[in-house]
Formats: C-alpha cells, structure tokens, sequence
C-alpha cells in the first residue's frame, strides 16, 4: 500500500524525529511505499494568499474559495499546493505525526491544511439538494483512504482524561479527525498519543516503538471511529442537526459517533 | 483602557477587514487606546523555530521550551515576540478576530500563539507544589486582563447548534478559549460569532456591526466564562482530574464550568 507522513517537528533528533525513522522504517518493513512529507525540511509556506492561485490577478479582491477553486480547475496553483495533493490522491493511508502545540497542531501544519485543502478538492465538492449537502463528512475526494494521527504531548495522561483539566483529548482532536479529516472522505483510526515525552528514556522509547509498530501493523485492519456520514440519513438537510431521535437529548461531539457500532 | 486587536485575514477588502475597521473606531470613540497587530499586513512569521532565539547555538539540538526560556531571560528574543509580548503586556483588553478555517484559527495567528507565548511569559510560569500546579489556568502573566475572540464562518449556524454536525461552537473554540486565553491568565468573555457570511449584505452588515458595537461596549462588564481555576481546590493534584463530587459523573468540556455562578 502507498502511505505518505506528513510530518511537523522542526528537529530532527528529538522524539518525534526518532519516531519519524522508525515508523518509516516498520511500513517498508512490511512492504508499504512511503512518501514523506517532512514540512519543516520543506520550508512549507504555511501561511495561505494570493499567490497561491499564480492567475489571481493583482488588485482584486482575494476570496480564498474562489481563488483556490479557479486554481485547481485551471491548473493555476502554486506548485507545492499541487505536489501535495497528489501524494494525498495517490496514498492509500496517511499519518499525520506532529508534537500537541496549544491544543491543536503546530501552525506548519495547519497552514497546510489550509493551503493544500482547496475549493473543489477538500471542501466545495458534489452537489447540494434535499438530500444530500455536498460530498464532505463520510464523502469525497478522500473517500477510501485511512487516516491516522500520531501526536506527542508533554501533558501527563491524566491531564487528557475524560475528566483531566485540559478536556479529553478524544475531544481536543474532533475538529481535526472529525472537521479535517472525516469532512473530505478520510476513514479516521484512533489517534496514537505519547504523553509526558519529557520522561521518555530509552526504555520507554523503545515501549513507545513497539506499541507505534504495533498501531502501523494494524493500521489497515483497526475500526475506523465511527463518525456518522452526512448524507445517509442522521442529519436533518440543510440545518444539519442530528435527528432527533438520535442520541435523544444529547448534545456535544460525542453524539457524532455511531455508538451502536 | 488598551485594546489590543490581533488580527488574521488576508483581505482588507472582506467582511472581517469592514468589521476590524468599525471595531477600531468604535473602541477609540469610547476613549480606548487601540492597537493593532495586523498579521497578515506584518507579514509576520509563523514557523516556530530556532531563529526565534537568537543566541540558539548552531547545530545544538532545538529544544522549543528550553531555547524560548533562555531567549526570554537573556533578551535573546526575536525582536517580533518581544514586540508582541509588550503588546499583551500593556493590553488591559485582547480581541482576536479571526475567520474560523478548518475549525481553528488560521495558521499565521496559530504561529503568532507559538512564537509569542514563551516558556516563561505564557507557560512554565509559577512553582509547582502539592496544592498549586503552576500558575496555570486562571493565574499568570496575563491574569487580570480580558480576551474575546470575533470569529466569522461561511458556515450556518445551525451547523454549530449543540446537535449541529459541525460539533457545538463553544467545544470548538474551547481549545483556543480555555487552552490558549484561559492558561496564561485571561478572563475570557463569551465569543462573537458571525454566521454563513457569504450572505452578509448592507443591512446585515449594519446589523452586524451594531451586535458587534454592543458587545464592544460591553466588553469590561459582560461576566467572563466561569472556567474553573486550576489551583483552587476544584482539581486533584497533580493528575489535575476535576475532583470527583464536582459534575460528579459527567465528563468533556462543560465540567471545567463551574456552573454555580
């Protein structure tokens, strides 16, 4: 299978950088083609503008949709943007590994996100009608692909537990799993969280190894979080609340989840 | 007062480019010092890395937290953070305002956090003792002073109702709220959101600014989130698990409310 890393650390010889080797090393191990995408390597712009459309014409009024939309149909995009969205199309997995800066990933990260993500590729895809509200939550480009995070964090375990002071990491990762990676088609895989990285000696390292091969191991058989697709019937159209028979009287990202699974 | 605005969009010529202006001249017409940090007219740079230091030692190992302590102790900063940080320091009032991109904050404010927010200045601030975990979550260096994000979506409301696929938007921004303002200190007021922009014409544009007039001049006496604070007695330490008879068992975002108030 075709898996590509992308990857977020600006040092090479930390944990993140140790764990980057490995997992690339247990995936062709076991046969996988790898593509890297090491953004701080790279010099990824991270920061989305004009240029990004190399047509936008100069004094016009930038609308990102707009001009992402008329890029990727004319063939106009910066070619980074372009590079990256095909390792997407041609990956059959993708691991996003980054260190947990702030609650969220690191702004290398994001803006790739952000940049590679365009009108008509990740978002702005299929049709709207009484039925179905675009290819996004369960649909689109990515559909059939894994997706999988592996996110390090200097917090104690704890600390991320359903009741630990920072919110539950299930919930502090929903908006990228659920808004970044479900909404353009990706299947999601639970997360593979390292805590305390500060603690991390050679022994835990090599615990933290096995278990990551582990989780790589299985990446293709693992059940996918069970996020309800859009347009297969929970959601009323347009106003895109769950019906209410469902998770009746609930509220919160949880009830995105089909639990019957 | 002093207002500081930090804000991230690429156009002037948008909706969120109309709003900062009238948000500007509204707070100097009440008699506030207003100042701004235009991110994407600074150019500034979101790539944290170790240039942020400037005595970083060519070819020694980055570590983020150690190099942005040292470079704050030693006046080794960057000269953008300090800048930044003098900016927060003399604020007694933050506004983020921010188009809401993949369910977060665009990638350069995103970087601005990093960058900014310093071993020292934003964390790793206090002693750690059995009763006090830092000065963390409701103290430290920003304690006293006020936040309110001014976040624009295409999105509808609806689609961030509490059963709103998108997820509820207070556990969307609780990361950015309770993780990034809360943690150095701020009292975080209530977010101003503002829906499915796309159709924002003139009379929701006055309409607009008018919400956005109010809640301006609102700003020093609208009740901040009731986020609990870490160190005084709501949590175990140092798992920082919210005691058990505390929203005994429930768990997610909401517990960290005390919902007394």
């Amino acid at each position: 299978m075709n898996v590509l890393l992308v990857y977020a650390h600006p040092e090479p010889r930390s944990l993140n950088g140790a764990l980057r080797e490995y997992a690339v090393h247990r995936l062709e191990q076991a046969g996988h083609n790898v593509e890297v995408s090491d953004l701080y390597a790279m010099q990824w712009n991270p920061v989305l503008a004009p240029g990004d459309n190399l047509a936008w014409p100069a004094g016009v009024r930038f609308e990102a949709s707009v001009s992402s939309r008329q890029a990727l149909e004319n063939g106009t995009q910066s070619a980074d943007i372009t590079r990256e969205q095909e390792k997407l199309r041609w990956a059959d997995a993708v691991i996003f590994q980054f260190p947990l800066w702030w609650f969220s990933m690191p702004a290398i990260l994001k803006g790739w996100v952000e940049r590679v993500y365009a009108y008509g590729f990740a978002y702005g895809v299929g049709e709207h009608s009484d039925t179905h509200w675009g290819d996004r939550y369960g649909e689109g480009t990515l559909a059939g692909k894994r997706a999988m995070l592996v996110v390090t964090t200097g917090g104690w375990a704890p600390h991320y537990a359903p009741r630990g002071i920072n919110g539950p990491i299930d919930d502090i990762l929903f908006p990228i799993q659920h808004g970044i990676l479900f909404y353009p088609g990706f299947d999601v895989v639970p997360p593979h969280v390292i805590y305390r990285t500060s603690k991390v000696g050679e022994a835990e390292f090599e615990q933290a190894c096995a278990a990551l091969g582990k989780r790589l191991d299985d990446l293709w058989t693992t059940p996918s979080i069970p996020f309800r697709k859009q347009n297969a019937g929970a959601y009323v159209i347009p106003e895109l609340t769950l019906r209410p028979e469902l998770a009746a009287g609930e509220s919160g990202f949880h009830i995105h989840l089909d639990q019957s699974w």
